[in-house]
């Protein structure tokens, strides 16, 4: 079990308190995951069954609300018979509970106090309960023009809200800053929040009768879920559990595609996008930190990039919704690629 | 397996599509319930895992989302060691979703088209939701001034809103009338909503290692989760799985109290009370057609009833978020009393 840098291959200690690499790259967990299925289906239905693939030392400091193990069910949607994973169903309303659970855990482990993240949405969101939850102080970042009712879910689990001027990026810059003196919780920089998110694929593995699926269908911002999608369905085919991994079919919205176009336009740079407003707020990320990595991961799956506009994503939620399914709209993305 | 009259004792075939006995009173449904604990551990972690505690016919109708098997963590709360069961954890936001399963599922298996409901809440939302899943029209009854975020929902999902003049008590009796040509899908007055709330019971049970608490803290407005649980930990004990129940604390806000006043004054009737605003919009309700039922069930449990204020609601609420909590005021109530 190890912190490594995939840019300059360096390797530090699990317990390092660091979140980047001295070269200034974001960092990854490489572990030997193990998947005892007989204990693992006598466990609580929440991701901690997953526990011999989670890089925490003991069990003693997990701050958790039960969270995972949402629910797979069936649907017909557009002809196909679809698996959807409700992934809202968590405390604090998204998957970045899976994250910020595993996150806050090893934080705990680490023995530190403080921590700082950016966002105006629901990563903040799922930092700010779970530090709660265990007594750590934590530094949220938001733009000064921000306002949502995300920032009153934020200010009520007792985060300390940092008005930042200026762009997001200003933000994103003021909180990298501070966190070179403090812990950067970052959803997209720091490596324990994919470990998180990693327990996607376990589940859905697990409640597909130990098999995966042979199409994943997931919208992209910062890749937060896919990269952690990707790394558990890795872990299965290491641990030798599955033979194959899906097929990655990556969505963005049209207004914001900064992934699609280095796919199909073959870039090998970052584009800068003029970035218009979106309803996938979620995923409204011009410059997503893990952008090779995510290219990497879909390629490497045999998968494509996909983009839908934004009456696309109206239609999507509007069947969805008939179907009686309540959303924010970045959760309809994904259906809207079908 | 009947429906039978509480105040006439008459008995009905548990597949006659009535939702109230020929004397004018509610209904409730009469079961064997069964729990073979080897084969329950092994379905998934849902309501139906209990199915046969369930009055279905068969499984073919079910319409579900997963629900229930919400989680049940332990906390240190205001110097007692507390189990939370977090019952907003739900598809559509609420516990109502485990009356609106179970009720849903029956009004197919009955070869009903139509229903009828009326609230602005918690309880529409979710039978809207099982109706959308369902293919089953749903008129939602709502007072011509009611306004929320709920609403919004409840249209998104596609039911039929009729606005009422007047006050909530003529939304009732609007509804209640339309409801005797149509069917009436009331988490209040139809016996199968409290079919599926009494999983609130089993599954605790089940969390604890199949055992019962000493004690239980409960909000309660129309009792749909107070007697669900009730009824199953009833039928826990009738089916000599636990021996005793819980001791039952069923708590109201102070500015809506009716059955505090009942309890305490030791009425032998629903006193009319002058109803007044209160954060906890989920027990508001002046006129609870069960209360009778209610009462019965607190006091053979050596329970009691007790009451709490407004400020004592917002401080439940604040020191529950700063624990992670992020819940609406109602949910505070039961905290609130400790």
């Amino acid at each position: 079990m190890e912190l490594w840098c995939r840019a300059c291959r360096r390797k530090y200690g699990i317990n390092e308190p660091i979140w980047r690499c001295g070269c200034g790259s974001p960092l990854d967990v490489h572990i030997d995951s193990q998947f005892p299925r007989d204990r693992i289906v006598k466990r609580r239905p929440n991701l901690w069954r997953y526990r011999e693939a989670l890089p925490l030392e003991d069990e003693v400091r997990v701050v958790s609300f039960d969270e995972g193990f949402t629910p797979l069910i069936f649907r017909n949607f557009r002809g196909f018979r679809v698996a959807f994973k409700l992934e809202y169903l968590f405390p604090t309303g998204s998957f970045k509970d899976r994250g910020a659970s595993l996150l806050v855990s090893k934080v705990r482990e680490l023995g530190i106090q403080e921590v700082v993240e950016d966002s105006s949405g629901n990563a903040a969101a799922a930092i700010a309960a779970y530090c709660a939850a265990s007594g750590i102080t934590c530094h949220i970042y938001v733009p000064e023009t921000a306002s949502s009712s995300k920032l009153t879910q934020i200010r009520m689990y007792g985060a300390r809200l940092v008005k930042v001027p200026g762009s997001r990026q200003d933000t994103a810059r003021a909180a990298f800053e501070a966190a070179e003196k403090s812990y950067y919780a970052s959803h997209y920089w720091n490596p324990f929040f994919f470990q998180g998110t990693k327990t996607f694929a376990f589940e859905v593995w697990e409640q597909l009768g130990f098999r995966v699926p042979h199409n994943l269908i997931i919208p992209v911002g910062h890749g937060t879920l896919l990269l952690g999608a990707h790394f558990g369905f890795q872990e299965l085919k290491a641990s030798g559990m599955v033979k194959e991994t899906p097929r990655i079919f990556a969505v963005q919205s049209e207004n914001c595609c900064p992934l699609f176009r280095v796919f199909h336009e073959g870039l090998t740079y970052l584009p800068q996008i003029a970035k218009k407003e979106s309803l996938a707020e979620g995923i409204g990320i011009s410059q997503p930190l893990r952008w090779k990595q995510i290219l990497e991961a879909v390629k490497s799956s045999q998968g494509t990039f996909l983009k839908v506009s934004e009456e696309e994503i109206v239609s999507s939620l509007r069947e969805l919704s008939h179907q009686g399914f309540f959303l924010e709209p970045t959760s309809a993305v994904a259906p809207a690629a079908l």
